[in-house]
């Protein structure tokens, strides 16, 4: 196990798809299973996903939100109720045909997405405007037929929440949608330090059924976009079909304004491919399920195990710690810590117990810092912040230097032979050059950007006038 | 809405499979979906849930155990592994045949429990003694295709943790064993307010491919046991054909011995049948989604909704609290709140602010308790403490009044005919006795309890010599 953690990783500017599963392996974050394309989400990267769990279930709750549980099958009667619906989603579901030794009489999918559900039962219960609006939310499992697998980024099965919310007026509906994606951002920015570019999806991207489709999209270290989080208006889309209506305050029957949103364990994947580096996985200190590793330097010296214990016991109170008092080498026991991305390293040894301080090393930067013991719970947390911070800059730094402009197709296609990230361009609006650009350089359009620009009069494919500002990139 | 809530329910001891229906439907806590045997569990259910997981998963983590998750299915061959296994799982498994618009070339099953996806992973990750124990838990959903079903306490889908656990000795597997059902009973005495019996399971009554199981069962208002909780220990019965095998540290193979344990949704249905009453459900103050309810009375008054808003912002900082500032009469709101089983409703009005004072009325007792508002943040979590002990000590009342001894089958029968609860009678250890018993009287043996008695010399059935009590009774 140790031999095999500090061989040298893949380069990840030599293969970055290599240097990614050398990383889910070598970190423990996921593994395969027995069945195509379904991952076993290991305790390290199930930790992660906890945290961010934490984070969104408070702000869903602060904003109003409650967790109900929707059953795990579809009759293929409910999911065929919303016609594109339907088309979007059915190629690639699994079927439950039998159940014991019956054969069903109707078959069941297991739920891609439960936005059929959600309105199903929003039917039955919303009679008034007094009942709305509604505001439920499900952490679970979805399951999407896929052909080609990632570990976090494309698996059969994933694990999400998905919001479903449904109001008396357009205008609160569409607030909500935006509220939605804004804490998505702040996920991002504030535990994952990932920063993201918020838009809206053109026609052709949006989700099967929707009226519009808002992302987050980062950029990750070999250029390529990944979306993150998405947030759906429905209109009144399902609620026709549905029939979710409710009387209002005149007595007359209406139907409600829907939405729908979420986010996946899709998002460790981002973090792994924003952060990594050559040594390993270097995770984001607020969800990091260990933020302090402490390595004893001469541990079978008197007293340094001692100390090393007081120190995890006062630190404890305030961060996630833990020491390693293995038998391993020290150096062994850095890389380990290293490829596992734990923010700070604390080595202490008899000439720092003898100097009152300790060392702490970043993972990051890999800095070397030395602290008063005394200090030891001030500068720790400090420490962590300032990692925060600085691992969110170099990413908003990374995204300012891989985007670049073009105007026309020329100028388009130079960049992405020649250099990575996101294409800014406008575009008029017709989803015929959106194909084009696809088929002529693989970029996808990743977002309409809420702050828009305006950096030609012309669309940069059809070159006719275009007023649109779009965000184009190779994505996953 | 209103109206339905206040009519009367099914009374308790007319017909108690009625009770519990409408209690589960006007209290809110599940709906039926449009699949057979699944429940959409309603928002006021699903906060009992999470605060039972906050519950457990802080004592499971406070004992060493990590998160992870596992796959939503299971390949016919891997589930076949074990034969016992397969043999009590297989009847009742949901099997995918085809994903997307293949079909697939083995089906697969949705995980009824998921022993066998543990084991293929133990196998893979442990290699040394080093590498012991592990201990992992999931929380998750599981399907079992039932044929009868009924909200939480048969569906077809249910929610669950299922913890699996491997050590290299035999003994530190049994204790773990035992240390987990420890857990079960105090979340059940601790946040439930119901007691429960502790004891091993019959060979005829245990897990498909363990060893022993270990189970708590609890006592439902109309005399029915209610299995809550079970822990199993495998021994080296999955070891052997999943070779999940470590180096000692003479450096020889050897196998790991086993546990897993889970605990289901269907605790909410214990809840509602040990507590629950002719006004509705009572819960329990610890899982209660709500706590406390104010009603003021005369809201229109001037200063009675002010003062009922100051008081809620001081609550809320120690308990979980909520106005009802609806336009309903305060009976309507009583009926309501009563229903929906809040422990503590809080009357407001005019005359209580002259007094500076406010009326407490427990759910449990419907006792009314005057307090000066000065003491309220003194008196609400002391009642909440007080009303969980005395719904712990009713429900430990009525698991002794209704217990009865049987030294044959002519008092075994009798007690059946006139009586209900546990019976208590000895047992020679035969399984067919055990059978003779269930067809004659419709009990089965619920356990053998920890704490034996001797209560005659001979088997309650075949009258030979008999040194085990077992407690027996009829189930849900």
């Amino acid at each position: 196990m140790d031999k095999k953690l500090v061989e040298q990783i893949t380069s990840r500017d030599e293969d970055f798809a290599k240097w990614y599963t050398d990383i889910v392996k070598k970190a423990e974050l996921a593994d395969y299973s027995s069945v195509r394309g379904c991952m076993i989400i290991r305790p390290y990267a199930y930790a992660m996903w906890e945290h961010i769990q934490g984070y969104l279930d408070r702000r869903f709750k602060e904003t109003g939100h409650e967790n109900v549980y929707m059953p795990l099958f579809i009759p293929e009667s409910l999911l065929e109720k919303e016609k594109d619906h339907v088309e979007g989603f059915a190629p690639e579901v699994a079927w439950v045909t039998q159940g014991g030794n019956e054969e069903l009489t109707e078959k069941l999918c297991v739920r891609p997405t439960s936005e059929t559900l959600f309105c199903e039962h929003y039917a039955k219960i919303v009679q008034s405007y007094k009942d709305l609006p509604k505001l439920y939310n499900q952490w679970c499992s979805v399951v999407r037929w896929e052909k080609t697998t990632r570990p976090f980024l494309r698996t059969t099965e994933f694990l999400w929440q998905e919001g479903h919310t449904i109001h008396a007026t357009k205008e609160e509906a569409e607030e909500e949608t935006i509220r939605m994606l804004n804490i998505y951002e702040e996920l991002c920015r504030e535990m994952l330090a990932i920063p993201v570019l918020k838009g809206q999806k053109t026609e052709s991207e949006k989700f099967a059924g929707g009226e519009a489709t808002y992302t987050i999209e980062s950029l990750m270290h070999d250029g390529k976009a990944l979306q993150s989080g998405t947030s759906h208006y429905f209109g009144q889309n399902f609620a026709k079909p549905f029939e979710m209506q409710y009387l209002d305050k005149n007595g007359k029957l209406q139907y409600v304004y829907q939405t729908s949103w979420g986010i996946t364990t899709r998002i460790i994947g981002a973090l792994i491919m924003v952060h990594g580096d050559d040594n390993g996985l270097v995770v984001p200190p607020r969800i990091a399920p260990l933020q302090v590793i402490i390595v004893p330097i001469a541990q079978h010296k008197e007293g340094v195990l001692e100390k090393a214990d007081e120190l995890k016991e006062e630190l404890s109170k305030i961060v996630r710690v833990k020491i390693d008092d293995s038998d391993k080498m020290p150096g062994w026991k850095f890389s380990e810590h290293e490829m596992k991305g734990v923010p700070i390293r604390l080595e202490v040894g008899p000439k720092d117990i003898a100097k009152n301080q300790v060392v702490l090393v970043r993972r990051d930067t890999r800095e070397k810092i030395m602290v008063p013991m005394s200090n030891l719970c001030d500068e720790v947390p400090a420490l962590l912040d300032n990692i925060h911070n600085s691992m969110l800059k170099k990413a908003e730094m990374f995204i300012k230097e891989n985007t670049h402009n073009a105007v026309d197709m020329e100028e388009f296609k130079a960049i992405q032979n020649n250099k990575k990230g996101f294409i800014k361009a406008m575009w008029c609006g017709d989803a015929r050059c959106e194909e084009k650009i696809k088929e002529l350089t693989g970029a996808t359009s990743r977002c309409i950007p809420f702050n828009q620009e305006h950096i030609s009069d012309n669309c940069v494919c059809c070159g006719k006038k275009a007023d649109k500002l779009v965000y184009w990139g190779r994505a996953y």
